[in-house]
């Protein structure tokens, strides 16, 4: 069965989308821990990070910075951190996650609750930082 | 003035190193989360992991991947997760660590303290893993 990312991927269910090529795509993480934290992953549907073909790795890592570039550059923070955990979701998916301190990276407290009219908002926002 | 990571790449403060090359190196945290709790670090004195060249970052992930699997293959654990957070040392570091459940890779949480003899075993158990 595909994955709820397979399924952002194929357009059958709706997300914020920052960025796409032929191998990766971005979007926003509808359970943010804070504003602009995205979500990057791989079109291969695969479970695990580090069962990634080496050179799918790498161009996904080549790919979340550009990325997170594009959210230095539009949302306020120290720096953008990164999270890979995947206890949830069974298909790769690498956290960008805007810091300001290290609790804003603690996976275990509880989520933002944004509405789809600020989600759109700051969807925009990063994709103006790209290239 | 030398990070402590440079300090531990020029073997004048002690570590315990799991595996190097001519770019990265790869040691265990001494105040880990989880036993088996490693740091990837680039040789390269940078601060901010998104600051890195590319091919840099692609080598990293990659010398990444292959310490990964070495620690999935001998500590018990669901799968390494990885986390860069980067708001103490300034020179950059990946965290790879052994999960079971989502608290494991918890930064807020307090340390495990572990005795030499312990990180000795614990190095000398991913590096046997190594292919």
């Amino acid at each position: 069965m595909a994955t709820i990312f397979t399924k952002i991927i194929n357009r059958e269910i709706p997300a914020n989308i920052i960025a796409e090529d032929d191998h990766y795509i971005a979007f926003l993480d509808i359970m943010p821990l804070v504003k602009g934290h995205v979500l990057v992953v791989p079109k291969v549907e695969v479970d695990y990070i580090f069962d990634l073909e080496p050179e799918i790795l790498q161009g996904l890592t080549v790919f979340a910075q550009k990325v997170a570039k594009a959210i230095d550059k539009t949302i306020k923070c120290t720096r953008v951190g990164v999270a890979v955990i995947g206890l949830e979701v069974p298909h790769v998916h690498v956290h960008l996650v805007p810091l300001n301190s290290m609790e804003d990276i603690n996976f275990t407290r509880p989520k933002l609750k944004l509405s789809s009219e600020e989600l759109d908002s700051i969807a925009e926002t990063i994709k103006a930082g790209l290239g």
